[in-house]
């Protein structure tokens, strides 16, 4: 049935029997994909029926759909004219891994970033009541995203607006890990016995306050606990937003969706459909793994062969696993090292630090804002908290970052996983900015390291400096060098000359460096042996050495894998421009002032030129 | 009795029947110091038995206080100490007008933004617990702050930390201006009959399922319109997130206060205190305005003159007032422009707009991220939305212009107010960043203007870009210039040269241009003859121009109201450097990789050599 839809006019074609074998085929199809090009694979397993049950009741692009984050769209992309491509999902120049609104027009907004749907939706559904559209908006979210504080920003005004939109909760109890916070295990009904408590005895007092009938009415309720529960619904939460409340229903059932959501058209008012759905389902592994199927690379389908890591070429450690393991190491000597994740304990390293320090590990949900300002309350009581949150991800602690931390100079040390260039999850989840926006808030120190072995390093550093501390470090296994078991921190603003040369300057920084020496080999059969300096901090940066090599060489270059704009590459100009250096002719090499789409790290290295080809190729093109 | 408050410790030998009277005291002082130096008025008056009752109950600094926002810190910093200095306030080396760890043991956070004191108090809560201290930690938030989405990620942790933490919750039903949102309806119990109708269906449901009793019950409990909504409480919110509810109490009864943080200082578990309060609280005039009265300039305080207006100098119109006129000439003519403001509608300068044009102005709350991407959503669907926002403030939306505005290139315009130095308000509230978080931003077009009228040109061609677009303009008066009644749109990235010269080239960005052709003045009879360019676009830089400018001067300098870590300066020091432009001799004046503390903007800008005296010292001072 798949191949014949082209657009969703087709699946209204299909009869209402016949869905179940066509979500049969849409499942086979993604885990197919998904094993093939790496994926998220139990996020878009679990909104199959969802997905077709709004595309068979709806009018798409008339109506919107929002997915928030939008790691669920597959079914979404398969149903609007992408089967066909379907196989180049997440491949550069390939379907995108997340919605695009400028891949297909049944893409109302693009996401990548978690709890921005509702807000979206409030906008196009202002829109629509402005122009006096009858058209739905429809923002799909899940109880994860809904850890994030923006959701509730949306919530608020939804409930002010008042017209045509729809929050469809996907209730899988589950973010990416497992949810965390109160608010979780409201929606699971696992509701604290204070909660209860308080509750029936509000409740026991208005009976009670009832004349005649009260008092009976009280007694007989206090042995009715079950009843009493189904009275107290997550649908208060809710509706205390002025949202009118469906559900909880099982979102796998095609039937109860398709019925309840002609139902839902019909309105004009708010409303929150709830549904509950299983991450994962229908393929065993997924679901009985939804952490480890969340974001996968390619897997042996057949076999169902859940390791990823024999995958990979060699044994060489991710930066996000010498991370993990330097954590932990410092912790078991310094217990007030603290450790803080948001919604990430695997994606950052952090999941063993988890169980060997329970204590000192704080997942907040995806709420990098109260993260960072969580830890700023932590580090002013003494401890040393470590926040470990991807490059993109923490764009949206900035402010956190700039008000509670750096102002009062507390040491929190932010560790800047996915720094760079991160590969298929594509232009939302590029780590570009993070040097331009962080070097210039006043007291912060910015590290990037050139291995494994300088993260490690870095990190013993980071807690000895007092100070609010960056690290920025690559998505990805290392460059394969041994580990030292006795690190010594490295002094503040301290760059290494990796390689001497002549009449060209390198001054490269993070995974770069070796790029350069790299290049630097194909480099010497042309005669060019340029010197390479391994900067290491961006700020301070290493003014003495810079300055004094930088009268010594002609021609300076800068890399780095990060935006050319308000870079490493403009501090260095700035050194030298406050130093008064002018004698040398300087270029930059780094991203220039465009988002970088989606495809392999190697591939987009590659086209960008920031790999050890495209940076010899470079000067090579110099026409000195 | 203030007089001999040296310390909470003083505070406590006083009789309780005697504490009313020390509020009069409080209160007296705040005015008469407010009517003084300006300051937060409304929202100090609102809190003075409420800090009382804090410090008469609980024992700083053991135990922590921290106060959202930190405008109602004025009887707190009476009691901690500051009464002495308290005439000082906000000015510069005085007192300042937030809670400054730096400025006392008793501050326990240092705030300014909103929504931050739940997050804070959480890290401090935790490392208590992790040290076993017994000490409480306190967050003080208003309903306002409530709105920003930050506060419920907080929540979200509250209930799963579960020790020693009280949120009180001051709910005066405004922010800075009138609360908005569901919630705030939800908190003043005016709940919409949509809700109440809900829970009754709900309740009936449940007491009909009861055998026997539960018919009479129900019908009973029909005719029972009031009491049922005392059963239904704003409490039901928090309880959700796993709190224990107190309230809703009256914030002005001091002795009520005092017995209640008693009880709560007994108890463990996390809990929120539900206060109401009046805005203005003892001083009619604030009660009676208490947005005019939420932050003002100095007054006659005997004659409670309110006219903040007759203290100007002349009529010179602010920035701000020019920005709300021409959105208004401009939404007159084109019906798709739409403003969003982040519960400031006054001090944005949105007032006028949103009378005349209730559809299309949208006040989100105290939600900037939200705030952004609902714009992101209208702009997708063919508005024009503007949304103003504080430089600094616009921080909290980071994440939102670049993945919801930028990525997509869509036609949102930020009126970035109080760029640059603020004044009074401080190290929180400089706008000091935005070129540098900004500028790095594939897609963004970003503009300074020399003067009110140069504002109201930026932000007619602003609407005609089809691009994301930030103004960044000053507080305060403008520079007094005429202005004009047809001005055409700027044509994108074109710069002008605003006086001719010799030897020095100024290149000059937004309130700085001014100061510069003063200071050319100033050089006059020293015999120094710079020429001047008002740069107008930062992002595209007038490359061509600058460049052939720069290749006829020996000597570049750079002005510009901002830190000078990756802002104007460095832009142009990446237009010459890509240009391979190096005859020249550069300078960057700006400010110096520093945070700016309070005081008045004259003052800082004397201080900072951003003012006219300073920049011709610079020259002055040049080795050339």
């Amino acid at each position: 049935m798949l191949k014949e839809i082209n657009s969703p006019k087709d699946l209204k074609k299909i009869s209402r029997l016949n869905l179940p074998f066509l979500a049969e085929e849409v499942r086979e199809e993604i885990i197919k994909t998904v094993a093939q090009n790496g994926g998220h694979l139990a996020s878009n397993l679990g909104v199959v029926e969802l997905t077709i049950a709004l595309h068979y009741v709806f009018n798409l692009p008339d109506d919107k759909i929002i997915w928030d984050v939008g790691h669920q769209s597959y079914t979404h992309k398969l149903l609007t004219g992408r089967f066909k491509n379907f196989h180049t999902l997440r491949q550069h120049n390939g379907i995108a891994g997340f919605p695009k609104v400028t891949e297909s027009k049944f893409d109302s907004f693009t996401t990548g970033h978690s709890s921005t749907s509702i807000s979206a939706a409030c906008g196009i559904a202002a829109a629509a009541k402005l122009t006096q559209k009858k058209s739905k908006t429809i923002a799909v979210i899940g109880d994860g995203s809904l850890t994030g504080g923006m959701a509730y920003e949306a919530l608020n005004q939804v409930g002010i607006l008042k017209k045509n939109l729809v929050v469809i909760l996907n209730d899988n109890d589950m973010s990416i890990s497992k949810n965390v916070g109160s608010l979780s295990s409201f929606l699971s009904r696992t509701l604290s016995s204070k909660y209860l408590q308080g509750m029936r005895n509000k409740f026991g007092n208005f009976l009670k306050s009832l004349p005649k009938i009260g008092k009976d009415a009280y007694s007989f309720m206090k042995r009715t606990e079950e009843s009493f529960k189904a009275f107290v619904t997550p649908g208060m939460l809710f509706e205390a937003f002025n949202l009118d409340y469906f559900g909880p229903i099982d979102g796998h059932n095609l039937d109860h969706l398709i019925d309840i959501l002609y139902n839902i058209k019909e309105l004009d008012d708010p409303i929150l459909l709830h549904i509950k759905t299983k991450k994962g389902k229908g393929f065993k592994f997924a679901e009985d793994d939804p952490v480890y199927f969340h974001g996968v690379s390619s897997f042996e389908y057949k076999e169902n062969n859940k390791k990823k890591e024999e995958d990979k070429k060699d044994s060489t450690p991710t930066y996000t696993e010498i991370f993990g393991k330097t954590i932990e190491e410092l912790a078991e000597k310094d217990n007030t090292i603290v450790a803080i994740t948001a919604a990430m304990p695997e994606g950052t390293g952090l999941s063993n630090f988890s169980k060997k320090f329970p204590e000192r590990f704080f997942d907040v949900g995806i709420a990098e804002q109260h993260g960072v300002t969580f830890a700023a309350g932590l580090a002013i009581s003494s401890f040393k908290p470590v926040v470990a949150i991807y490059s993109t991800f923490i764009q949206r602690a900035y402010d956190q970052i700039v008000h509670d931390v750096c102002i009062e100079s507390l040491p929190v040390v932010f560790a800047i996983d996915r720094a760079g260039i991160v590969g298929e999850d594509g232009v939302t989840h590029q780590g570009l900015f993070d040097i331009s926006f962080l070097r210039c808030l006043p007291n912060i120190v910015i590290m990037a390291p050139k291995d494994e072995n300088e993260l490690k390093r870095m990190l013993i550093s980071s807690f000895t400096y007092n100070l609010p501390v960056a690290v920025r470090y690559p998505r990805g296994q290392g460059v394969g060098v041994k580990i030292d078991n006795n690190s010594k921190p490295l002094e503040i603003g301290k760059a290494e000359i990796v390689k001497e040369g002549e009449k060209y300057l390198i001054l490269s920084i993070g995974s770069s460096v070796y790029e350069c020496l790299k290049a630097t080999t194909l480099l010497k059969e042309k005669n060019i042996d340029p010197c390479v300096v391994n900067a290491r901090f961006i700020k301070p940066l290493d003014e003495n050495l810079i300055i004094s090599l930088a009268k010594k060489f002609p021609i300076i270059i800068t890399v780095e894998e990060h935006s050319i704009m308000g870079g490493f590459g403009s501090a260095v100009l700035e050194c030298l421009q406050k130093n008064g250096v002018t004698n040398s002719k300087v270029y930059r090499i780094g991203i220039d002032d465009k988002f970088v789409e989606h495809g392999n790290q190697t591939v987009l290295r590659e086209k960008y030129k920031l790999d050890a080809k495209g940076i010899a190729e470079f000067f090579l093109d110099l026409k000195i």
